[in-house]
C-alpha cells in the first residue's frame, strides 16, 4: 500500500496513545500534515503542557477533539478513595469542556484480591455514574462507558458488555451517559450486533474506537492492539453495524502497541490511514 | 492450612490435566489416596496407554470419570475438514462411552487469519453440533459446550458466553447438548447468573469445572488457571449460584499452571482438595 500522506480521511482520528512516543507537538502537527482532522486526548497531555496550552496547540494545528481518555475507576468500597474518585471525575469532565472534547470516556475499575464481590462492584459503578451524570449534563459532555475485554475484568474494568453498560445507561437513565464501541474489547461479544443496535437506537452510541485484536497476546494484553488488518477483528462487518445503526460520527484508532511506537510517527501515521480508508471508511 | 490427605471430598474430580507432568498410573493412584472419588480424562491419556487398558486403570483405582476432554474444533470451512472433524468427534464420543464419562467437553475451535467471519463461523458451530447430536444420544452421553473466556475467541473458540452456549443448545434441540460452567472462563460474564439459571431449568448443566483466574496473565493465557483462593474468582457466590440452580453433579478442578506442574502432586492434591473443601464445597 502506498500511503496517502495529504489525501482526505474523513471522520478519522487519531487517539494520543497511538503515537505516544512521539512528542506532542510533533504528534500534532503530523496528524494534521497526513490531512487528518481530530485527535484524542489524554489527561497525560493536560498534565504536561498545561489545559490552556492544550487547547491551543491543538486549535493552532487545525484539528478537533474527539475525546478525552480517561475518567472512571469508580468501584472503591472505601468512602474517601470513592469521594476522591467522584471529585477527580469532575475535573476530567471540566477538561474535555476547555478541549472542546465531546465526551470523555470511561474506564470504570476493576477489584481487588481483597474484595471479589464483582456484583456488588457493578453496583457501585452504577451508583457513582449517577452521581456523576448531572455534573456532565450541566457541563454538557457526556460520559462514554468503556466496556472493556473480560480478560481485564479483574484489574481495570468490571465492565465487560456493551448490553451492560447500556443496563446502566439506562438505570442511571440521564442522556448524558452512553456507551464506546472500542473493536479490540468487543469484537467478541456474540450480542454485539444487538447492543450496536440498542445504543444507537437510545442515542447512547457515543464514539466508535477501531484497532485489531492481535495474537500472541503481548505480555502487557493491553498493548496487542495492532494496526487493523493485522489481527482477526472483522471491521467491514462490524463497521456496517455501526453504520446500520445511524452512527455518523467520528472513528478513533487507538492502537497501544510496543512496535507501533517504536515506528516514526510519519510512517505509522501512514499505515493507519492507509488501513482506515481500506478497511474501514468504505463500509461506515 | 494442613492437608486433609485421607478424609471425604464429595463430589471433588481432579482433571488429568491438572497433574499433567505426573505419570498417569502415579496420578491415579495419587488421587485416590487422597480420598477423591473422580477425576477428568483427556483423550491424550486414551492415546497413551489405549482405551481398555485405561478403563482398567481407572476401575483399579476405584474412581469415577466424570468427563472426557475434548471434542470439538468444528469451526473449518472445508468439507474435507469438516467431514474429519466430524469423525474425530464420533470417536471420542465411542471413547467417552468406553471409559463411562456421561459428557464429552467441546471446545469449539477458533478462526484463522485468512476467514474472520465471526458469525459464519459460529453458524457452522452450531450445525455441526446438530450433527453430532443424534451420534451422541444414541451413544447415551452429553456434549458439554464449553464457553470459552473471550481472549481464547479467535484462536480456540468462537463460543465465548454461557447464553450462547444455550442459544446453540436450544437451536439444535438434543437433550444431550448442554453446557460446561468454568469458572476461569465465564467468571467475568454479567449475565452469569441467569444463564446458570436457564441452562438449569433446561437441563442442560451438564458440568461445573473451577479454577482461579490468576494475574498477570502468563505467557500461555491458557497457563494462568490457578488453585483456587489465588486468584479473583469469587468461588462461594458462583457456586452459590450453581446450587441454588439444583446441580448436584460432580465438580472438577482443571488447573493448568506451570508452578503447579512443578509441585510434587501429593502436595499440590493435597492443596486442591483444600482450597475445596473450604472455598467450593460449603457453598455447593
Amino acid at each position: 500500500m502506498t500511503p496517502q500522506t495529504a489525501g482526505p480521511a474523513p471522520r478519522l482520528s487519531i487517539n494520543r496513545w497511538t503515537c505516544r512516543t512521539t512528542p506532542l507537538q510533533d504528534f500534532l502537527e503530523a496528524t494534521a500534515a497526513h490531512g487528518i482532522e481530530a485527535v484524542g486526548l489524554w489527561r497525560q497531555d493536560v498534565e504536561e503542557v498545561g489545559l490552556p496550552a492544550l487547547r491551543r496547540r491543538v486549535d493552532d494545528a487545525g484539528l478537533r477533539v474527539t475525546s478525552l481518555c480517561r475518567g472512571g475507576f469508580l468501584t472503591t468500597a472505601d468512602e474517601t478513595d470513592r469521594a476522591a474518585a467522584l471529585e477527580d471525575n469532575r475535573r476530567a469532565i471540566d477538561e474535555a469542556v476547555a478541549l472542546g472534547a465531546p465526551t470523555l470516556v470511561m474506564v470504570v475499575g476493576g477489584l481487588t484480591r481483597e474484595d471479589k464481590d464483582l456484583v456488588a462492584a457493578r453496583e457501585r459503578v452504577t451508583e457513582n455514574i449517577a452521581t456523576l451524570a448531572p455534573y456532565a449534563e450541566d457541563a454538557g459532555i457526556t460520559l462514554s462507558l468503556e466496556p472493556m475485554h473480560p480478560m481485564f475484568a479483574a484489574d481495570r474494568a468490571v465492565l465487560s458488555t456493551t448490553h451492560q453498560a447500556l443496563d446502566i445507561a439506562e438505570a442511571v437513565g440521564s442522556d448524558a451517559v452512553g456507551v464506546v464501541v472500542d473493536t479490540y474489547h468487543v469484537w467478541w461479544d456474540p450480542a454485539l450486533a444487538s447492543a450496536i443496535t440498542r445504543a444507537a437506537e437510545t442515542n447512547r452510541l457515543l464514539c466508535y474506537q477501531v484497532c485489531d485484536w492481535n495474537l500472541p497476546l503481548a505480555a502487557e494484553p493491553l498493548f496487542s492492539r495492532g494496526y487493523m488488518g493485522d489481527g482477526f477483528v472483522d471491521f467491514p462487518a462490524i463497521t456496517t453495524l455501526i453504520r446500520d445503526a445511524g452512527y455518523t460520527g467520528d472513528i478513533e484508532v487507538e492502537i497501544f502497541n510496543e512496535d507501533v511506537w517504536a515506528t516514526p510517527v510519519e510512517e505509522s501515521l501512514g499505515i493507519v490511514k492507509d488501513r482506515y480508508l481500506e478497511l474501514v471508511l468504505p463500509h461506515a
